[in-house]
């Protein structure tokens, strides 16, 4: 570490840099900025806590976070310097002696160093992504009320996770491709499996089938969609009835795209929103039936998932939640995380020992927002420390 | 039963009616029928072999394969009327009293049932899928000598399995879907999990991002494909370095077709043979993990891979191996059978009681015919019966 005097202003960002979205937090002190939804947070209370180092902690305020495309990393770039985020929001020059370091992950840390150091002239503190997104989790889970939740009929039903009865857990993180990391406390962990069909998987088959021009898009018409003109199930390989001997109904899908042999039809004929549900459901479906098998090997009783693949969508959480259900003969349910797609950029905030962003800030943190569960959705947690 | 004086001619004929595929297995005496392969079956010692009740053995001959697409049903029908299989080869008009059964299985048989009756004036007399499937694997892995091998380096490697310990044994039948089947003996068994990413999948999404005319010309297709171009490897989002930490290297794939989410190109930038090779890898890699998975949870050393989705093909039966060995970090090893297309059909021949088509009758065939492992793959498994 750099000896204080010849510390630049604190960096009050972070950055997860992942093969498909590139994945901010920042942060800013109640009075630095006014959001839309500022009376959201009314509570003047705070909480002195400091990590005992650095003595440099966060003041009560907020955490902000913000996604770009890997593919448009200028634009990232650009609201970092629009919004001087990398030098905790003074916009003033910074001595040139001073080294600005901010914490990144994923892989894109490693890929964009010489990006960033040229264009805002910082210097990427890389941090290891399971780490990160270990930290994240750990963080939500512990700090925030209402963060996790069973989704069933289209409902989020918030579960309170007992502290000390949080580990060990499957932790399912899904992105361009998928990480399965068995966590067994802070900083405890170990990256069980994974699968390489994924977000990127269904975004960029997604793309060559259909003429969606985005991910959001593609996930939207999915809604309206309708799988069976697809997919090859049950009843169409039985004539219409279940094989119901090993309990197989003749709704259940037997083959994902396997309607799509017929010699009768091309890709023009078959619809975007129904390519789009069956993409969704077949890799969707997968993965849970990856976690499930994961959790069953290492006796785990919770599965979170996370990511940006999610996007708090109900339709691939449905289809997540039915596959561990099924798969695991009702045996286990799946869980979500409200900030699923920052678990690695939360954590590699986190990181920052100088910030004080330790479990017990997080912790009084969340009993002292009596309404942090009105925050909107990815947009905001509020933080409290020393102000 | 019917009572023997108003049997119909024996027939030698069984059918499995896939989603994709119809599989046909027929008998053919020796002195039936002349096949360009003849001279490889020279011995004319025989066994006397009875099941003890239909006492109707088939007498020495062959076993022929033949496979059709289900969606062009007639063209099989065409065939079995045109060689005469559902009588027996015999090729004069049988009495109108006398029912012609046939053993079927496969969703088919159930969905085909009316057509088989009107086309030809059979009774498709229904096995259960699994029950086949079991039966047929049960049946090579006994009685035909190098039938299982091992894939490596582009190489079989013929294993001869022990009777007395090939149970239990996982069995993975990938047809347009996948059953993964835990076999505990001679009709013991239970279908413990199963994908609807499988052969039906490949051919689905290959047909509509492909203009291949055939699953085998989209096979062959991936033989000098370059899945790199398509797929998002580790190297990809680390800036070519490998993420070591976690035993990912560079040239793991991290999201298969995480390449495609690219704005620059779309669908017929992509060369067709890097579209089917990504596919393979993705669908050959994902039945490996979980079929390792579930091989795992049930403590079963051995996994043997079937189903017309593999065809003997190098690079699905390579990529299946490399999948099981990655995922079991090297404790597991994928094992395929060379009749792996007609282990429904062969189960449902096995079924006729009257065969004599017993363990006894296909052991002895493995010890007498010195030239078997000579027969064409696929095409012949020389039996014997009494004569």
């Amino acid at each position: 570490m750099l000896p204080a005097e010849s510390r630049a202003p604190m960096p009050h960002l972070a950055i997860d840099i992942g093969g498909s979205l590139i994945k901010l937090v920042y942060y800013s002190r109640n009075g630095d900025w006014l959001p839309e939804d500022n009376k959201i947070w009314s509570s003047k209370e705070s909480l002195g806590v400091s990590n005992g180092e650095g003595n440099h902690p966060l003041s009560e305020g907020r955490l902000h976070f913000a996604k770009f495309e890997t593919s448009k990393i200028n634009d990232c770039i650009e609201f970092i310097r629009s919004k001087q985020l990398h030098v905790g929001g003074q916009h003033h020059e910074v001595p040139s002696k001073n080294k600005i370091i901010i914490k990144a992950t994923g892989g894109g840390a490693f890929k964009f160093t010489d990006l960033f150091k040229e264009k805002l002239g910082i210097v990427l503190d890389k941090e290891d992504e399971m780490d990160c997104l270990v930290a994240g989790a750990n963080f939500l889970l512990k700090a925030v009320q209402r963060e996790a939740f069973f989704y069933m009929d289209g409902q989020k039903q918030f579960v309170q996770i007992d502290h000390k009865d949080l580990y060990p857990y499957l932790l399912v993180n899904i992105g361009s491709g998928v990480s399965m990391i068995k966590v067994d406390g802070d900083g405890k962990f170990e990256r069980v499996s994974g699968t390489s069909v994924g977000g990127g998987t269904f975004w960029g088959l997604g793309r060559l089938l259909t003429k969606c021009q985005s991910f959001d898009e593609l996930l939207e018409l999915s809604h309206v969609g309708n799988n069976r003109v697809i997919d090859m199930l049950v009843g169409d390989i039985y004539g219409g009835t279940d094989y119901a001997k090993i309990g197989l109904s003749s709704t259940n899908i037997a083959s994902s795209f396997g309607k799509a042999i017929s010699v009768d039809k091309e890709l023009e004929d078959y619809q975007p929103e129904d390519i789009s549900r069956s993409l969704l459901r077949m890799i969707s479906n997968n993965i849970g039936q990856i976690a499930y098998l994961n959790a069953l090997r290492y006796g785990l009783k919770r599965i979170f998932f996370g990511g940006f693949f999610i996007r708090g969508h109900a339709y691939t959480m449905d289809t997540i939640s039915v596959a561990v259900h099924y798969w695991s003969k009702g045996e286990a349910q799946a869980m979500f995380l409200r900030h699923e797609g920052f678990l690695g950029a939360l954590g590699a905030f986190a990181s920052y020992e100088r910030h004080g962003f330790d479990d017990l800030t997080a912790h009084q943190l969340a009993q002292l927002c009596p309404r942090r569960e009105s925050c909107s959705e990815g947009i905001l947690i509020c933080v409290h420390g020393r102000k």
